[in-house]
């Protein structure tokens, strides 16, 4: 059975991580930064070098296509992102991108021709960590926002998404969208901890649990802490010692899949001795099935009311951003998993607890994604860190799915 | 009987108001600026005016003294402060310093002598706004600091109090703290709500209650708000949500002169997708008993205790600082007592919820506070409000306790 060069591929990945490498072992590759142009060039280097042809955007968003046998069919796709976190680490993204270079190389190698092309993307601006939103250029891409938005995003010293673009030479001339994909896969670290915990090597994501984000506000009083009795008070912070049991409750209520993260609590002035004029509040839910995740959202507003029966002006629970749960394509999950069963690799289904530009693609491309554990479930940190073991089961994986997508039988496949 | 007179009072108080005075009708009178230097030359002019021999200490602290019959004897002494939170009102301090200095002035008009000298003084830095600690100069008098600690406080911009006082010129010569007293009382504004909800005009301050300052810090684990199942986290918002109804609720177990405040939740690192890796947090808790205070001590240990019962990293209690409760000389309380009586003003007794000169001045002498409402409990705010019936009634009973205690009867005081 074919299998990927694991050693090549962590050479390359290390390789690539000496690009803008951190004191404490990690990334900062930061979108449209020269550290990510000097990323992007290395990766257009070695794709040239197995001869494919590369292609890049209005968006910076570069495709590298290996041929097929039948050129005129779409793609086979695999995609991921190049760029970093300020303090990142070396396996976010970018072992998505470079696990589809190894996949090609290893084609390359082997002079196994596709029934239909393949494409390696490396997406612009998927981190958002210097231009907001994050995965901006896979989002044009699948029409969720239009291009001028996207060339118009600042980062804080006000240089725009397109300056920044055209500064390191990657404002390309393809129309942003104007490729049809067969299928699309991503492989990516998972983020969180459940696959190690589990000890499985390889997560079949069947979807993206959707997410709801609030801001809640809850209205006091400001009174000196000293002089006023408990009675003549309205604070805020007595409000929240009822509202923050019921609310944490919530991921009782709806089972082990629900989440609720509160990131912060603010309170205004926020000195010791005086009881705040109010709050501000933030409440991230999230939960796989967008039914569960709508009686989470009515319980939460439940919760609210109840004290508005008490006081009308205790304050104001706003949903600021909703994203739907994303059920996976049923075809690109199924053969991930043939992959697995074939490779003999420890596997489980899991759900996407992150964002990815899977996300985005798989609203105009049959779509899935492939997770590999990182050790501690740590990510967004110098010190991420994903076992040797793991990178090649995942990308043995990512092969065989897209052999298995990429031709009408998996004759080629065989050894 | 003899009454002051309100209308001189209330025009002196406009005065000064004047000097400092902000567009929102409050004054910004910060401790040793030119704005303070004004107002203590204005206050020295008036104090001249009747005849006052003026001393200025060390700390530029001012001594009006009025002289009587026996000036070898201690002085009653009425003392506040002259200078003001940046946005602070025209009420808090001054009407304190300015009462006393009618009082004089009625006293001086009636040409009415008392036994015992008296003396109206101005502490410097009262607020604290400036140099922390708040009434740091009273402090030095009562021997609660040294003066080179006085000295070396420092503003946001590193001035020293040494030398912001030497600049506006009221580095006297007179060593802190060299003055005995009979008696010594402050009028104060509340700065609460209670006299008003009393409909009362005056308090007979019984005391200051005691406060506990404490830092609570609750550990977590950094945790991305997607991936992570619930059972997996370590989330010091879930520790809170155990503990903030647990912290309120010894409010009602210590019954109604119990106060507690968060004043702030401030998570780490504080954003809206991210598990808190800690919470910063204060708890400010009062009581007028010391015995009633110590024991919402120990249920607060007890109940951060529960939490370290199941998780020995949960975090941890810290107290800051503590201020026992002060009960006033009842001498004292018993001269305004009477007052109000002969008066026939409407009074309760009252203890006060913030922190005076007549704190630390209660170390050395007997002292005793008059109270007056203040709208809405409004203090340390531009709107800071006090009505003229009040102020006069507040003053007249100051006046009869000053005589009360200057005289070894209170002839002089019958019309």
């Amino acid at each position: 059975m074919l299998r990927i060069n694991g050693n090549r591929l962590c050479e390359k990945l290390f390789e690539m991580a000496k690009i803008g490498a951190t004191t404490k072992g990690g990334v900062c590759r930061v979108a449209l930064t020269e550290q990510d142009k000097l990323g992007r060039d290395l990766f257009i280097k070695w794709c040239l070098e197995i001869d494919c042809v590369v292609d890049i955007d209005q968006l910076g968003n570069i495709f590298a296509r290996r041929l097929g046998r039948n050129n005129a069919a779409p793609a086979v796709m695999i995609g991921s992102h190049l760029d970093s976190q300020p303090t990142g680490g070396k396996y976010d993204g970018v072992l998505g991108v470079l696990a589809g270079l190894e996949v090609l190389h290893t084609l390359h190698d082997a002079n196994i021709v596709t029934d239909v092309p393949l494409e390696i993307v490396s997406w612009t601006n998927e981190e958002g960590a210097r231009f907001s939103p994050a995965m901006v250029a896979s989002g044009v891409f699948a029409g969720e926002f239009s291009l001028d938005f996207a060339y118009n995003r600042e980062d804080k010293v006000g240089t725009k998404l397109l300056d920044a673009l055209v500064e390191i030479g990657y404002k390309g001339k393809s129309e942003v969208g104007n490729r049809k994909y067969k299928a699309t896969f991503e492989l990516h670290i998972e983020q969180g901890p459940i696959l190690e915990a589990a000890k499985k090597s390889v997560g079949i994501v069947t979807g993206v649990q959707g997410i709801r984000w609030y801001n809640l506000l809850l209205n006091g009083k400001e009174t000196h802490a000293g002089p006023s009795p408990m009675s003549f008070r309205k604070d805020p912070m007595l409000t929240l010692s009822r509202l923050l049991p019921r609310i944490f409750e919530l991921t009782k209520i709806h089972g082990p899949d629900a989440k609720v993260t509160v990131g912060y609590i603010n309170a205004f002035p926020g000195v010791r001795n005086t009881v705040p004029g109010y709050l501000d509040i933030s409440v991230d839910m999230r939960h796989p099935c967008e039914e569960i995740l709508f009686k989470m959202h009515q319980d939460l507003t439940a919760i609210v009311n109840v004290e508005k029966h008490i006081d009308q002006d205790v304050g104001h629970l706003e949903l600021v951003w909703y994203s739907p749960p994303v059920m996976f394509d049923t075809g690109c999950i199924e053969a991930v998993k043939k992959a697995t069963e074939k490779l003999a690799i420890p596997s489980m289904e899991i759900v996407s607890g992150a964002g990815h530009d899977a996300v985005y693609i798989s609203k105009v491309a049959p779509t899935s994604m492939i997770f590999i554990p990182c050790t501690d479930g740590l990510s967004h940190n110098e010190l991420e860190h994903a076992e040797k073991v793991d990178i090649i089961n995942g990308t043995n994986v990512l092969l065989a799915a897209v052999l298995e997508m990429a031709n009408d039988c998996d004759l080629e496949f065989r050894n």
